[in-house]
């Protein structure tokens, strides 16, 4: 599968940090889905898109490697690797600091349910497949 | 209006706390929301109950007034008060230390909408306002 | 006193959203937050700067009256305005969304408090006070 | 190593419900943390003891496998598991409803590190290991 990979920023928030003057653990979980939907939206197929389509992707798998902390007011920026999108939608994300030393590594997997039926997807929907290849074969011009 | 208030009981969790190691004040109305459904539940009218009525209550108002920090692992008390059930549902919620020290002082205001046409009740649903005065007077005989 | 107001822009996220398809009203205080560490950065007086003056700037009082509901992925900006700052540090926050309808209403007060001693200031330590005056200042300029 | 697992009971809250009516999946990662201090609090060694002895157990790896959605005001308990204690704080996170059915599987471990050197330690301090050992072994007597 041909690579991709997207960047975005963010700032470590008062709210993010614990009595231990770090991100609390489980906050890394909210910057992956802002980092997700953002790629998303680039990919041109945002949740709003996909219930029109009639599915939802809910997560059905998570993990994350915690490696260095990140401290109030630090900037920090996720790159989002798209690493599969037949029966999953897969990400990965590595978070660094402004020197490029990583954060954090994680994964996600998505699985496509329709909205009616609830059923899940045994193949992402065609149209959302496409959209994520015409996204990547654009990128690699 | 007859009086009734009722306790419940909390612990600060680790999550809860900010980098100043008291709890960020943003966590008090995650507390608050979970006192205030205890409260329905007793009520007998919980959010799906009134969903099934077709209502739903949003918040329209909150104000907090933070007296002493709450700390990690800190037991707490949440004394719920119902204030106005005509217009507005409207509870006072008081939170209590060990000794009972007052920590946090902080009310709600709630309407009715109804879910299917969206409009906002002018009077809270009858039903919902008949559970809530033979709950008092229930619990004042 | 001279007026001076800000503005921030924010997307709703997707966890910001509740069950009702609308951001949960305890979330509002968490871009609340994030507006107001803006306008400090703006001020040059970050949480981060306080704490190497030996201050921080606790809230201890919040209010807010939601108008209109946000839903997901829906542009908004908050409108930050300095209200007062000799014995409180008190700020208005107005959530308007991309037509300029006014989306919620809120406010902060903070006191501030000696990191050592834990004492409460009277009022402000004048290094803030100072750096807000000169911040309006050259902001009406 | 013996076996030992303890079970934790909690609600579905309200505002731990994302717009498709289920627990958001980023939400899991606090029952989590509540279960695993509840834990912790039952061996003895709550995270306020590891701070008097010198050391604090942060977070390195978390996996999280969702099995089946957990809707509003739904009961659940989340049984712990203790997995491993000598170089990791291992713990194993089963979610069930209340027929015992899983809603999702997770892990977390955690390293002890030195509060005032900031050092990871190598093994988990021995205090912390014979509490668990004791712990252990009196749940199996």
């Amino acid at each position: 599968m041909p690579h991709i990979t997207k960047k975005y920023d963010f700032i470590a928030e008062f709210f993010d940090i614990d009595s231990m003057g770090v991100m609390w653990h489980g906050n890394y979980v909210r910057y992956m889905e802002v980092a997700r939907c953002r790629f998303l939206d680039e990919v041109g197929f945002s949740y709003l898109k996909m219930k029109e389509a009639g599915f939802a992707l809910p997560i059905v798998k998570l993990d994350c490697k915690y490696i260095a902390p990140i401290e109030f007011n630090k900037r920090f920026c996720i790159e989002v690797e798209l690493l599969e999108f037949e029966c999953f939608f897969r990400l990965g994300y590595r978070f660094v600091d402004m020197n490029g030393a990583k954060l954090c590594e994680a994964h996600t997997s998505q699985v496509a349910i329709l909205l009616e039926s609830k059923e899940t997807c045994l193949y992402l929907p065609s149209e959302f497949r496409e959209s994520l290849s015409a996204f990547i074969n654009h990128a690699n011009k």
